[in-house]
């Protein structure tokens, strides 16, 4: 946890906040904070600043926090992701949410085993805790807009336009391609398929909506380690 | 498992290998392969094919297999990474070894905590499975070279020059830094350091060795992630 990150629900008056149960044990018995002891911390999908511990009591932690600078800007990013295996997808999206990105669609895809889709962990709350946690991560506040696509041909017929506006459309696919591109100024949506790849036809229905097929080496890589590299691979730093 | 990969002592006679134990449950098991069929087959340090089943007997699976292509070029990106915590080495160098990286030490920094480097993990076949598994996903069959480097200021001071040799030394560094370069053609040394950053005093040894900071942006991103993004950004693409 980098960032004390307080929903506008635990605001008791002016100023004060009070800390949920994990964010006082955290600050409380790993950071071993004490009162009148500063720490960094924003607002849900608001500004970030230091806040200062005002109590430390049996029944809670209060803190006083005024937010004085803006959360880092949002990476121009948008993540067409087929749903991950259930193990690796909380740290896909703790990744995913920690780099910077704002919008991802986890879309169904052939190869990707019906029973994914009924995992607890796509449960809204499982989703958005892995998130904040990507968000404490990287002291970013802003919580991503996270999409389920359980079907892939109406998601990319009727949605795909719309949601990726007018941003580059990269598909990173093993294959004679044109390398990857590296650090774009354009506004990028990038699609990522399954273990095992999308196939021909989804493959022609992407290049149909504008996505154009890079290699990324002749290596095969974990989706978990393919989306960092292809993210920092891409992206513009400022 | 995206690679047979045999051991030389693996080999029986001309072309015949037998599996070990772990590789014929994965075929007879995973991939339910019988009799006759093919898969893709590599050897240690060596060349790749397809290999074609020629027994299943309760004692064990023999392979008929010679290699007829070469293994994927090595990455031109030798990784000096200070000690990540236990539990997240082996992730680290499986992916890192199926990025392709070939060369990489394990370096003491002060933040590191001491007790890591007395973790089993670190045992020469702890960290040689692990690297298998990297190559066994990528379709790779060179094994890294691994150094353990317990002690920062010898190793820098003695041994990082003729280790990097005429590379590109890039440091990724929080602050007010030029942005991290991407898709160099150099051959590249990245230094990447523990959670919670080199210290002021490794930073400056490692610029009298040559090493220039960057800035990877203003997110601070966990080792596991940081590492395939930077990767991902430095290389140039076949």
């Amino acid at each position: 946890m980098n960032l004390l990150l307080l929903h506008p629900e635990q605001a008791l008056s002016e100023g004060l906040w009070r800390l949920s149960d994990r964010q006082a044990r955290h600050v409380c018995g790993v950071l071993k904070l004490s009162v009148g002891d500063t720490l960094r911390t924003g607002i849900l999908n608001g500004g970030t600043g230091k806040a200062k511990i005002e109590s430390i009591k049996n029944n809670g932690v209060e803190v006083f926090f005024n937010p004085d600078s803006e959360a880092a800007d949002p990476l121009p990013l948008n993540l067409l992701l087929a749903l991950p295996r259930p193990k690796m997808l909380k740290r896909i999206l703790i990744d995913a949410t920690s780099l910077g990105i704002k919008r991802i669609v986890l879309i169904n895809s052939w190869k990707v085993d019906k029973s994914y889709w009924q995992t607890p962990n796509l449960k809204a709350e499982v989703l958005q805790e892995k998130m904040l946690l990507g968000l404490e991560q990287a002291r970013d506040t802003h919580m991503p807009e996270l999409t389920l696509a359980p079907r892939f041909k109406p998601f990319v017929e009727d949605a795909l336009d719309g949601w990726a506006g007018d941003s580059r459309r990269l598909i990173a696919h093993p294959g004679d391609f044109p390398a990857m591109p590296s650090d774009l100024t354009d506004a990028v949506t990038l699609a990522i398929g399954p273990e095992g790849g999308w196939t021909d036809y989804e493959v022609e229905m992407l290049r149909d909506k504008g996505f154009a097929c890079h290699s990324f080496g002749e290596r095969i890589l974990r989706v978990e380690t393919a989306l960092p590299a292809l993210v920092g691979r891409v992206i513009r730093l400022p």
